[in-house]
C-alpha cells in the first residue's frame, strides 16, 4: 500500500478501531492458524470455554432464541461467546469495521435484568447480539463505508433497522466489511482492507456484505444484516456457505442507512437477513415486521408478517420447482452443476417436481443494469473518491454509461417494464409444463457461474442482479457439499456462448481447476415471485429439508 | 383558432370522431338549451324514454349492478340509455374523443346472452357501461391523449385495464376529454376542444380527468376511469359534484397506458375510479383486485381486496378525523370554508371527533413537486408539440427547471423522502391530541382554494399534488352544498399569507363573487394513510353518511 495521504488515514482508522476491541478477545499469535493455511472455517477461538463452544455450536436462531428467552442462557454469556469467536475471525480473516463491545455487555445486562424481573422478553429477539454491515448508523460510533472522505463521521442517530432491531430486543456488537462504493461482488477498501474466505483465504467471501458472510461462517454472529442491489447479501452467503434473504423492494426499512448512490430508485437496494441457519432470515423477518415499520420509514409497505403465507408450501405437499441451470449467457462451473444436480434428485426424491427453467433474455436484463448501475457516469464514485484522493478499485467506475438526463432515465424505465413484462408472463406460462397446471412455486438458479471466486475474479453479478431487476425475493441455501478435486474433475460443460463473457469463465476454470477453487462451499438460490417474502421462505424450508440442510 | 396545420388537423380529427356516433343519438340543436344557459347539470336528453330515465337516475352503481346481474335490466338497455345521455352531454359541455358505439352493444348484447344463459355474470362488472379517460388503448380504435402529433394512431392491444375491466364484464364505449400533456387542472387541447362544467359553463370542470368529471355529473355513465399524478380524478370530481379515489401507487394497473412523461417514477400517476355514486368507487376497486392484476403487470404490488381493513371504520364506532382548513400557504374561497364547517357539524353530530390538522410545511412539498413535474426541463411536452407545430398551452412548460441529470433526480428524491417522514411523523403525533390517544384516522382537506375555477383560472394544485407527494389515498366526495350569491358574501378570511399565491387566489373572490362561481358543487376530499385504499373507503363510507350523501 502507497503512504499516500489518504492511505495513511486508512491505517490509522484501522488502527483506532482495533484499539476499542478489548484486549482480552484478541488471541495471541502464537494460537493462530499458520498464514498460509487457506481453510480456517470450522476453527473456534481458543479463548471460549466448553459452554461458549456450546453456544456458538447453537446453529439454529430460534433454538438460541428460545434458550434465552426461557433463561437458560443469558444475553451476556451468548455476547461473551459471540464476541471471542468474532475477534478471532477478524484477526484470521479481517470482516470487522467498527466494534461497540462494551456498550453491548451493558445493553445485554440490561435486557437480562428485565428478563429476570418481568419474565418477558422485550421482543421477538431479546438478547441475541446482532451484526451490521457498515451501512447502519448506531448513534455515537463511527461509520465511513470504507471511504476514507468519511473517516471521522460519528453518527448522531441510529439508522431506522437499527431503531427497530434495539426495539425487538436485538444487541448490536459489531459492523463488518464492504467494497468501495459497496457496488462490488468482493471485499476491499482503503480504510479496512481485504476481507477472505473462510473456507479458503485465496478466494474472496463474496460481497458487498462479504464481512458478513465470512463472520457468520465462522460462527461470530448467529445472525447478520446486509445490503442487496445486484447481490450483495446472497453472494457472499454462496460463498461462505451460509443462508440469505433478498427481500423485495420496500420490506425491510432503510431510512437513514448509509449508501453509495443514494437516491437512485430504478433498481433500489434492499435490506436483508443473512445467518448460519435457515431460521435467522425467519426471525429476523418477522420481528422487523412485528413492528411495524411502514409507521416509521414512509417508503416501507404496510405488510404484516403473513404466517398462512409462509406455512402455505410447507402444507402444499408436492411443489413445483424450475431448475435454471445456468443463465444462458456464461456457463456455470462444474461444482456448481453438480450441486444442481444433487438438489435436483433430492427434492424429486422427496416427491416434488422439477422442471427446466428456460432464461428469459438475460443479456437484456443485464444490459438494462449495466446502465442503471451507472446511471450517474460514475459520478458518485468519482466524487467520494476525489474528496480523500483514494483511488477508484479496479472493477468500480470503469465503462460508466454517459451521466444520464432525467429523460434518458424515464426511457430505461420503460425498458425495464418491458422486460419485467416477458418475465412476468413466462413464470405464468410455466404452468402449460407442471403436472399440477399452476405455474412453478419457485426457480433455483446458481448464485453466480462459479463458486467463491479467486480474490480480484467475481466479475460477474449477472446470475444475482437479474433477480433484483425483477425484485424477487430469493433464499439462498448451502447445499452442504464443497469444491472437491477428487470430485470436480470435470470440464465446463455444453458449447461456448459466443459474444458474451462465458469464455472468460469457462478458462478460469480451466486455469485454477478445482485445486484453486478447494473446499469452497456451494451454495444456490430459490426464487419467489413478488413480493411473496413469507412464500419463498415457507418453500426454502421445504427445500432446505429435503437437501438435509435444515 | 388559427388555420395552421396543426389546427386543421385536429378539426378534421374532432369531425372523425362526431361521424363515429349513430346520427340517431344527436339531440336536434333547437331542443338544446341555449348556448348562455350557464347551469345544464340535471339536464336529460329529450330523447330518453321514461325507463332510461329510470336507468340513468340509478346513482347507486352497486344497485344497477344487481339490476343488470338479477336481469331486472339488459346490459343493452342499460347501455341506451347512457349512450343517449352521453352523446347530449358531449352537446352541452364537449366531452368526447372517441367512442365505441357499435362494439358496445355488440358486447353488451353478448354479456345478455350469457347471462340468461348461464345464469352467471362474467365477473362483478358484468354489463356495466364504464367510460375511460383518453389514455385508455382498447384495440382497433384511435387514441391520441389530445396531441396533433398522435392523431391517427390505432391502438394495436387493449391497455391491461382495458383488458382487466373486460375481463370483469365491463362494458366499454367512449372515452373522455384531457387537457394538453395531461399536466393540467382544465380540460383544452388542440384536437377537442375545450370542456366546460355542466353545473356551470363559464366555469372548468377541472383536470385533467374533466372530460369524466363533466360526463359522470350529467349521469352521461355510471363510473368512470381517470388517473391522478397531481389531483387529475379529483379535481374534477369536486369541481363537478361527484366521487373519485385517488389509490397509493401500483394498485391499479398502469401498464400500456399512454401518458405524458411515461417512466417518471418520482411521484408516479395513478389510476382511480370516478362515479356520481360513492359505491363506484368500491364496485371499481373490487372488480380490479379481484382480477389479481399482479399477474399481468409486474408493477402492481399483490394485495387482494382487504374487506376487514373496509369494514373495520365502519364498526368502529367514533372516529377521529383531523380538518385541514387551509393548507398554509393559499387561503381557501368562502364557499369551501363554509362546506368545511357543515362537515365538521355533521360528523360531530354524528358522534366522531374532528380535531383540527396543522399543515406540515406545504411550501416545501410543493416546491418539491414543482420540480419533479418539469425534472425533464420540459422536455416531454416540447417534443409532443414540435412534432405537429402545435403550441405549448398557457401554464404548461413555463418556469421548467433545468433539465435535471440522473443524480440531480436523486438528490430530489432524497429531499422527497425527507418530507415524506415529516408528514408520516406528524400523523403519528396526532395521537395526542385525539380522544382515543390513537392517531387520528383520516385528515379532511379543500381539493383546491376554490370551487371549480373560472376558465384558465385553476393554477394551483397545492391541495391535491401534495397527496400524490405522500402517496396517501384520498376519496373525494361532494357536501350537497353549491355555491349560492345569496349565502356567500363573505371575503376570504384570515390574514394575507406573504410570499405565495394567496394574494392572486384572494383576488380572484373579490373579482369574480358568488356570482361567478355560481352553482358550482362544493367537495372536499378525506385522505387516509398510504397503501390504505380500503380503509380510506371504509371511512368515507362513514362520513359520506354522516353528511347524508350516501
Amino acid at each position: 500500500m502507497s503512504t499516500a495521504g489518504f492511505a495513511v488515514k486508512g491505517t490509522k482508522r484501522a488502527k483506532a478501531r482495533d484499539a476499542l476491541i478489548p484486549k482480552q478477545y484478541w488471541v495471541a499469535e502464537k494460537d493462530l492458524p499458520p498464514a498460509d493455511q487457506k481453510s480456517v472455517v470450522g476453527l473456534l477461538s481458543p479463548l471460549l470455554t466448553k459452554k461458549e463452544i456450546e453456544i456458538v455450536s447453537i446453529l439454529d436462531v430460534t433454538a438460541l432464541l428460545e434458550k434465552i428467552h426461557s433463561r437458560q442462557l443469558t444475553s451476556v454469556e451468548v455476547l461473551e461467546a459471540y464476541v471471542k469467536q468474532t475477534i478471532f475471525t477478524q484477526q484470521l480473516v479481517r470482516v470487522l469495521t467498527e466494534t461497540m463491545i462494551p456498550e453491548a455487555f451493558e445493553n445485554a445486562k440490561a435486557l437480562d435484568k428485565i428478563l429476570a424481573e418481568t419474565g418477558k422478553p422485550v421482543g421477538p429477539l431479546h438478547g441475541l447480539p446482532i451484526s451490521l454491515k457498515d451501512q447502519f448508523h448506531i448513534k455515537g460510533y463511527e461509520l465511513n463505508i470504507g471511504y476514507v472522505s468519511r473517516i471521522g463521521t460519528v453518527s448522531d442517530r441510529h439508522c431506522t433497522l437499527v431503531d427497530l432491531l434495539v426495539k425487538a430486543g436485538a444487541v448490536y456488537y459489531v459492523r463488518t466489511n464492504l467494497p468501495q462504493n459497496i457496488m462490488r461482488g468482493e471485499v476491499d477498501n482503503f480504510v479496512y482492507g481485504l476481507t477472505t474466505n473462510p473456507s479458503n483465504r485465496d478466494l474472496t467471501p463474496g460481497g458487498s456484505t462479504g464481512g458478513e458472510g465470512a463472520l457468520l461462517a465462522m460462527h461470530g454472529s448467529p445472525l447478520g444484516v446486509g445490503t442487496d442491489i445486484g447481490g450483495s447479501v446472497r453472494i457472499p452467503a454462496a460463498f461462505c456457505g451460509i443462508w440469505s434473504l433478498r427481500p423485495s423492494y420496500h420490506r425491510v426499512p432503510y431510512q437513514w442507512a448509509a449508501n453509495s448512490m443514494l437516491g437512485q430508485e430504478a433498481v433500489p437496494s434492499v435490506i436483508g437477513p443473512m445467518s448460519s441457519s435457515y431460521t435467522g432470515l425467519v426471525e429476523f423477518m418477522k420481528a422487523i415486521a412485528a413492528q411495524e415499520p411502514w409507521l416509521y420509514d414512509p417508503i416501507v409497505l404496510e405488510k404484516p408478517w403473513n404466517e398462512t403465507a409462509f406455512e402455505t408450501p410447507q402444507k402444499k405437499g408436492k411443489l413445483s420447482f424450475a431448475m435454471m441451470w445456468d443463465d444462458g449467457v456464461t456457463r456455470v462451473h462444474p461444482p456448481i452443476t453438480r450441486a444442481e444436480k444433487a438438489v435436483v434428485a433430492a427434492l424429486t426424491a422427496a416427491g416434488h417436481e422439477v422442471i427446466d427453467w428456460s432464461p428469459v433474455d438475460h443479456v437484456e436484463g443485464t444490459s438494462i443494469l449495466d446502465v442503471v448501475y451507472k446511471a450517474d457516469g460514475g459520478k458518485d464514485i468519482a466524487d467520494e473518491c476525489a474528496a480523500s484522493g483514494e483511488p477508484i478499485l479496479p472493477g468500480l467506475g470503469e465503462g460508466a454509461s454517459k451521466h444520464l438526463t432525467v429523460w434518458e432515465a424515464w426511457q430505461l424505465n420503460k425498458r425495464r417494464d418491458a422486460y419485467r413484462k416477458t418475465y412476468l408472463d413466462a413464470w405464468n406460462a410455466s404452468a402449460a409444463k407442471t403436472s399440477s397446471g399452476r405455474p412453478v412455486d419457485a426457480i433455483i438458479s446458481p448464485v453466480a457461474p462459479f463458486v467463491a471466486a479467486v480474490l480480484t475474479e467475481n466479475d460477474n453479478l449477472d446470475y444475482t442482479s437479474i433477480w433484483n431487476l425483477l425484485d424477487y425475493p430469493c433464499v439462498v441455501f448451502p447445499t452442504g457439499l464443497r469444491v472437491d478435486p477428487k470430485i470436480d474433475t470435470g470440464k465446463v460443460g455444453g458449447e461456448p456462448i459466443p459474444g458474451t463473457r462465458d469464455k472468460t469463465n469457462a478458462d478460469r476454470w480451466e486455469e485454477h481447476g478445482a485445486v484453486g477453487y478447494e473446499n469452497a462451499p456451494i451454495g444456490l438460490q430459490v426464487v419467489g415471485r413478488r413480493g411473496r417474502e413469507e412464500e419463498i421462505l415457507g418453500i426454502a424450508k421445504v427445500l432446505g429439508q429435503a437437501i438435509k440442510q435444515i
